[in-house]
């Protein structure tokens, strides 16, 4: 399911090529979060118009509502959202962590309430795998539980150990072949305890790992080693996959150290509270200096609102609440990381992300 | 700048065309709604594709956000929003009526403060006609006093004249010739000050007339006594503008008296608000019925959203209040009046109006 084309010589980079039921996907990639069924203020055609090659979905928002009977109707999420490229499913975990209400974890699985409707749910991870296949995600995750930033030792090696149980049962679970499973490491901050769930996982040999429980609230640099740690310990042969993570220079820095996959909802949320990516960085659009500024947000940028609109017009629509500005401005973010995500992968073919990693380590760190 | 086609044998609609600074609109015509500068959710490309020919701004919003001195560096709202076809602005007379603060009005205008910022503004004719100028709107409307829907027959008729005052300062005004400026009958429901101000206003051969202070919570039948009252009256070799209408159906009644432009922000407002124009009439998008539906919001519509996607999405969305379903909602509410007008414009060239308003009778009051 996954080729490995080329290791970067300066760098852990790599350019692969994911194969999948609805089509193949080049990796390093960055995949836009669709949450509840819409990457938010955008439609298919603008997907494919940036180039998106891959989106997700939320299990957990999903099966609260529309729910399996919906989306069943339409033979899965494929249909019910009018997207025939490959889409990654999350498990639910983390927002059974940070949504849900009455929220109780035990060995078979988590109890909690639709934060919708108080609705009483059950998820175990043979559950968490039903709702997946039956969502036909082209990837999915199995169900693990997430552990607050601040647990101890003991606290993060005992749910953990819980997660890869919980891992287990969900390779167990699988009855749809074709569609691909990912474990999700976990062990927080602690080195050794990554190092037993990636034996762990690897030994139930999935098609690809997830790094979880990472970009919940802990340092750069905390996040940079034990991204790495990850890295250097997960099979060359298999995919990673840096859940939740991040800006552009996370990506970056990340890619160096080994990930081939990415999802996070920066560029869409970030370019609806008005901070834009750019290629020359960081603008924040309600800033006074364009409010007369005819010029574009990016000068280098082919997308629509690049192509269209004024900084001091982008400007005036995000200070009047305007959806049309939100569009713009998340058209333009997202646009940005999908170029962004095609540089790299050109850079690591041509030999030169080491170069693009310098670059971008100033642009953003400035 | 107009010119009348044909006038329909069984009923009074019109078929013209309107020569404007910006280029050709065929009439009867309906104009969407860009308040503040963009038509809510919607893209230029988008209106493009719909075929929409001219669309509308509001001077009151735009003077207090932007404000003129942006306007200016882009040497008017064309540019600004970078739409090249005509725009047709307001005076900004409702938005006083119905939005701003501390409003009062004497013979020389209306001081109010901006709903924004408190700002004092002290808005006269002459400078509503210097602000629509500055915008370069194709055709812009004279300051007008709005009425309350209560007025007695005295009050309106202080009020009326007031505004036919007004109405000789704006024509006086007027510095740019090349862009159309309309003049605003006023007078309630009360026929006699309707021909009154039709008399007052013709006198000074405005480019066009509007026919204002409707559609403010009057009765319909009420609408269509004055709508009618005023076409019988008004010159045959202009343009007349009923502002603020309507439902689709309102469109073909007031056409069949004699109304060639419309603008109403029913189709966006409805579109974000879940209620949807169609071939077979109104959709309410959050009822239960369309949870499993497959099938297309309207079968007969060519727009994005009908050619996508099912009612069982477009609800999910809705209810999940995804930005994107507001937006492909409003998509296809503009399709449709645009489509509308189209099919209007070809019954009235074909000679089968009397049957297109038969119809929609039957559709929309059933």
């Amino acid at each position: 399911m996954f080729t490995l084309h080329k290791t970067d010589e300066h760098t852990q980079a790599r350019l692969g090529t994911l194969k999948l039921a609805h089509g193949d996907v080049q990796t390093p990639i960055f995949m836009p979060v669709g949450t509840v069924g819409s990457v938010k203020t955008m439609v298919p055609e603008d997907l494919h118009g940036m180039g998106a090659e891959i989106i997700l979905g939320n299990t957990y928002h999903l099966y609260i509502r529309p729910g399996l009977e919906v989306i069943r109707e339409f033979g899965g999420l494929h249909g019910f959202v009018n997207w025939d490229k490959p889409i990654l499913t999350d498990s639910g975990g983390f927002q059974i962590f940070s949504l849900a209400n009455q929220r109780k974890i035990d060995e078979t699985g988590a109890h909690f309430q639709s934060h919708l409707d108080g609705k009483k749910i059950h998820l175990t991870p043979e559950l968490a795998v039903e709702i997946q296949e039956t969502l036909g995600a082209d990837i999915h995750m199995v169900l693990d539980e997430c552990t607050a930033g601040t647990a101890t030792y003991e606290e993060a090696r005992r749910s953990m150990r819980r997660s890869m149980r919980w891992a287990a049962r969900s390779r167990a679970a699988r009855t749809r072949t074709e569609l691909a499973q990912f474990g999700i490491v976990q062990g927080c901050m602690f080195e050794d305890l990554r190092t037993e769930s990636i034996e762990s996982l690897t030994a139930m040999n999935f098609e690809g790992y997830s790094i979880g429980g990472l970009s919940v609230g802990e340092s750069k640099p905390d996040m940079r080693r034990i991204t790495k740690h990850c890295c250097d310990r997960l099979p060359q042969d298999k995919p990673r996959y840096l859940m939740g993570v991040g800006t552009p220079l996370d990506l970056i820095e990340s890619i160096a150290v080994g990930v081939d996959m990415f999802d996070c909802v920066m560029p869409t949320r970030n370019g609806r509270n008005g901070t834009l990516f750019t290629s020359k960085g960081r603008v924040n659009i309600k800033n006074t200096r364009y409010r007369l500024d005819k010029g574009p947000l990016d000068e280098n940028c082919k997308c629509y609102t690049c192509q269209n609109f004024s900084l001091s017009y982008l400007r005036h629509l995000f200070m009047a609440k305007e959806y049309t500005g939100q569009r713009l401005l998340t058209l333009h973010n997202l646009t940005y990381y999908l170029e962004l995500i095609r540089e790299i992968r050109a850079a690591i073919a041509a030999g030169t992300f080491h170069e693009l990693l310098k670059h971008h380590q100033g642009l953003w760190e400035s």
